[in-house]
């Protein structure tokens, strides 16, 4: 925008400004946006306010539209402001006035509302379903290297035995907690602001109740005022769940960072999936990983960035809650991203055999046999003073095996027991319903 | 801390640096530390590391502690380094070397995560009985002035009728909202980490499962390196809780200060409730509401502080973990207060009548009269032209009563519904199974 | 990205992850990529490692390609990485082999560096033109609406007089404390790593210094490990310095919605630069500033985010570096377009008269009245005492002119000193060194 | 605070929700208030407002008054809201009503921008004291160490040789940069905003050049509507600097971290600052280093904090900003900690010899044998080609010593350079000027 550059036309520059990238950011919107002017013509027809055959031309044609979308073939034109106007305008011009009855007792504010809402449930449930396909993958490979130890560290010194079984499990089960913030996001995403108008409802005889279940809602967002308070709140929800699995993913990044650093050597990928140099032969820079990394950490700045967006203003609509678009949608974008790269990147990772018969993680094997002492019956007092003396003599041991049991501990993992816990809160999600109501809203 | 100038003694400056103010911190976590104990040292019987004898002196001995830091009576004193060295130094004083058998078989590490974690969820139960408090009280006031009109804004343009009801009701139904997002933190709180030792589990055969049902634990963080991991998300978590809370709140607020504005004069509170001055008599200066919002807006930050804290860091346990309690639990005493006083304000709230006859309130009932047109069955364009006629020709009459009916609308503010709702999600928490087992343990 | 639909040709998709936008974003460093390489070369040939012949070739081709660049002519082509790859494969189709050997004692790190580098003073320095033309309208607005009075708040009561002078003033001001960061930010930017190639120096005999001088960078970054660990470092610098300026912007954005309000009336704008509703005459929604105040408030999250990017990493080059490009070059973008519209819309804005002769303003005088009684030699209480009866019997009378001399008051705007102010700082800008150099590198 | 349960004396507890601890972080403001006092009276009696003998006696007072805030006497009584009240309450208990005429032509919004403006530079030097000392500390080790090599990292990946020169001297130019934005701020904070009084100026004919005189502010805050907008942006900015300190800290603080791990084992420390586990013999946990990074990385959430709690709020005074002192307040004292205990801990720190001798670090030198061949007359690519085959058929030998010669190289660092940038910028700071004012006003 050069406005002091060529000094002409200057409303066309401000029309610049104020549209912006949105008309691209509304192709997002798209599919969500004829799918709840069916559900509200539908309503409308119920209550008097449009014929059955204005119904039935409005519907056909909206479903054609929604095909078209899916083929990629619906855009917004030039000189259409978003993807409201252009719905609108495909209709007026295949079925003529008739086409601008969808407006009856609905506001523009209403509409992106129950348009962002499905849209958020939607791509909530795309990570979903791919943070469940990297659980499952953590889970696969924390069973097949359950054997190997790793070192643990604390304060990244070298503590305690681990292994490979605990480590890509924790990663797992760090999923499970995730979870419950999707779900909670998707509960707070997943209700009806559909005629809530312009955030303070319409004197016309909506029934609310109606559409909600046409459009598959979980439950209403019952006050008008509260249906539009939740424009940019149900974002900042939804980032916190996003910005809680980018958390998981950052700082399972920021391992395999560590581990594939020569210092420590604990796994490997195959050359074609990390950049190296011929003259140093021993370099293999993790590149993805610190992008996963770098873009998870990114996203982890989005619910204060939307904080800062819809902070501090009082209740009511305005323009502001626009540019949430811009932070949300490409988030989405980025996340599905890493889920899937970092799940293709496990499957082919090598964890290397018999780090621990490493001279310097020797002593992370001394509380083991500490206990090792007490479970035979030597008190503890003794036990550690006795380890204590053979590692000042240099007689220290490490013991051939080790031998933990307990719930959670190397040899006793609980997969199964942190796969079901995963599948109950899956199970709360209704997806099915949400799948129902399209299909039927598209008969 | 004067390192230079003093220049003696320089590890004194160094303890001082490292333990700062952790001490009164830990004081928040002293009933949970014991709890931990009682909980721990019951399972070290049953698994043959303790013998019955021990179990009942310590037990005994705690139980007797517990009552002391409820009676305020428990101090940490000088040279102790944190409260769980103090309550040992008490049992070792108390019972001698046995006090120290409460140890096998944990760290410091599971110790102070189990510790958090009971008081997470003990705060965020203090915190959903006073948001339900606050609910019921923004309920009952929607209730209350339900027949009081208000202009209804966007862009903070004067746009449709609101009323006292949709704005009361707006608040809470916000909280029902931000009750799901307590909950997610409550669920992820409500784990066990006990047992996970350093972060790498134990060589004892520990009964994790017991101590989980001791504790009233809904579930066990499973992997001993995922409990680990924990310590940090589950104070970011219930931060992401509170910030919700807060946020609304904090929007409250925004709207009283502008509502009590003069160029709005909304509402109004008594005196001793504002400040103002004698030499300007309509002065009434919302301090409370502006600190409620200046609180909030701080505990918004929380979340990010949270993430700076713990971001990019390696799995396994980091020094750096004990700024979260300098974070969260200042936090939890911040929201209590706000949520306290916002309610308390709320008894003295004066909701203005007949705000909307003024004059410039008028045009707020334009849609209102083509919508009537149209229900009466003129076309909505004509409706619409009569209407914009009227306004032209300055004939527009505003209707003496406004019809709202759908679902959330003025007319039908579906605040049973809402209560349903907020009542649902309250029933989830488990509350009582923890002060069943809290309970039991001290038996 | 679909990884897991096609499964095959894996490794594109993974180089799609890793490229990203990035080639997009590596055009805004074009130009100074050939600036970077010219003066490289042109060091190299100084010191013996370039014959004079290669330097002569290299250079014109340089030239050339640099022209291209501002023609828009240059693109970086499909299959091509990343713009320094573009630069490298047109010099070697054009002029063979040479080509390559602008790259001797350079590293794709330090030249990334350069170009960054180099584009943020550029940037700054449009940042610096834009907001130095917004000051002069804010200080023209001043002094043609000096005489206008508005009530003035605290607490967002009604509490003093103020004046259209005083606020459009105050954000002049405002702007002059930006500048101070902006220039720090500069001066931060301004430093020459050329040289540290992949962070930690070369064993070529490298003449920084010269390559300083002819960049026309101010200084060196010395230390080749700092000259690594300005990136991400000098972005978050110029990011706060744009968050200054954005917080200035939007508070003054948020100041315009009010008083556009109805409820407030003290500005307007033309009907074509608003949005309104034929059947909602008042109605004039200032979507142009509620979207600057958004995106400026977007803008105030990118320190945090770049913070979150490059926080907690060790010293040394990573990847996650690339991702700052995408956080920090639509920044600019977006500060660019909020100043220039901010600029146009204030060119067409009306400040209401007799705003303070409403009846409701009157009190807003009764500090006048009190000093102005204590001016004339009464007792300050008995003066505050005759005032506050005077109120309460109803006959306080507003004085008919106010009297405010001091320095920055009503009567006395202080315009010049502000504006000496805001013009000792930009004299502290060294464009035209910079400037100059360039010119000389295309000679 | 527990306003349900008591229920009696609600406004004690309105109040003490709105004081909070907001008493003792004034005590921090009580020898400003006391300077701000003395140049507004003297101020105060050179326009007549005053008579000489009522500044004479108020002035005695004030000087008494200070005095004892120097030797630890003055403390904000029971019942005394502010440290303005607490001195107001002084001077009337000693000298009569008197005391009261400090107020005329003031206001408390101004009287604490005044305070917090001379906080805020007061504490401004501090920092630059103890960065100043720590580069002192960091230049000196790196002469020190300058001939001890290390393999220098990029993704972490070991990739060229750099050195404890090179890592030392790198965080001390870190800090010149730091330092630039501590100068912003401190230009910033270093202005005059008495005499703006309530936000909106005065009718009293005040002399604020005279106060900004004897005050030894570096300018006025001119504007008064301005001034009042300093409040809260001031300590924005000054957080910014501070966080950018903090980051630097930060970033060492974790290359200490990872050098210290036995996986590097580059440095380490005395067992006494260090601690560690007498069966673990090789654990030396790092915890003032990772209490360094926990505190810094909260600092660098503080810019973030303070933008939530002032953005979006439209001009004039609003009593959320009494939070701010909350924030900035303890935060100066943690960075404090943190310079002071970083620069104690480096008095002791041992750096390892002979580090890059291992065979891991062998091919850090390959490019160096590259460039060795290429300055003895070799062309590049044959260069490279020698060196690849030597590695591959194991054959490659690491040069004896290495060579670099550059400007900020490892055998270049040019402290001298680096020190002389760093006095420049500390020059720029008028700290005599304000030291000076200080002692004329108490003459």
């Amino acid at each position: 925008m050069k406005l002091w550059a060529k000094n002409t036309d200057v409303q066309k520059e401000v029309e610049q400004f104020t549209v912006g990238n949105d008309r691209e950011l509304d192709m997002y919107l798209a599919p969500f946006d004829v799918l709840g002017s069916i559900a509200h013509i539908t309503m409308l027809e119920s209550i008097g306010l449009l014929s059955k055959d204005d119904l039935s031309t409005l519907k056909k044609e909206l479903v054609k539209i929604y095909g078209e979308i899916e083929k990629g073939e619906f855009k917004i034109e030039d000189g259409i402001e978003d993807v409201h106007s252009q719905v609108e305008y495909l209709l007026t011009q295949r079925i003529g006035e008739a086409g601008k009855k969808i407006h009856s007792g609905r506001s523009r504010n209403d509409q992106v509302l129950v348009d962002i809402k499905q849209y958020l449930r939607h791509e909530l449930k795309q990570i979903v379903f791919l943070a469940k396909q990297l659980f499952n993958t953590f889970q696969k490979l924390s069973e097949e290297h359950k054997k190997k130890l790793l070192p643990g560290y604390t304060h990244l010194q070298i503590a305690m035995p681990s292994s490979f079984g605990l480590w890509f499990g924790a990663y797992a089960e760090s999923l499970v907690d995730d979870m419950e913030l999707l779900l909670a996001a998707y509960k707070i995403a997943n209700k009806n602001p559909l005629g809530s108008a312009a955030g303070y409802g319409s004197s016309f005889p909506l029934n609310r109740t109606m559409t909600t279940k046409l459009l598959g809602f979980g439950a209403l967002n019952y006050n008008v005022v509260y249906a539009q308070m939740t424009r940019g709140k149900s974002e900042k929800v939804t980032s916190m769940a996003l910005a809680s699995v980018a958390a998981t993913l950052s700082k399972f990044a920021y391992d395999v960072c560590l581990y594939i650093s020569q210092n420590f050597g604990f796994i490997s990928f195959p050359d074609h999936l990390t950049t190296g140099s011929s003259i140093m032969p021993h370099k293999k820079n993790p590149d993805v990983f610190e992008l996963i990394r770098a873009k998870c950490n990114k996203l982890q700045g989005l619910p204060n960035d939307l904080t800062l967006l819809t902070n501090n203003l009082p209740s009511g609509y305005f323009r502001d809650m626009q540019i949430t678009k811009a932070l949300i949608i490409p988030a989405f974008e980025e996340l599905n991203d890493c889920l899937q790269i970092c799940n293709y990147m496990l499957q082919h990772i090598t964890c290397k055999e018999g780090i621990t018969r490493d001279e310097k993680y020797k002593y992370i094997f001394s509380v083991e046999v500490v206990n090792n002492q007490v479970l035979e019956g030597v008190p503890f007092r003794e036990a550690y003073k006795n380890v204590g003396l053979a590692i000042e003599d240099g007689n220290f041991e490490a013991p051939e095996t080790i031998n933990h049991t307990h719930e959670g501990s190397i040899g006793n993992l609980c997969t199964e027991e942190v796969k079901a816990e995963m599948e109950k809160i899956i199970a709360s999600f209704d997806f099915e319903r949400i799948e129902k109501a399209v299909k039927d809203l598209l008969k």
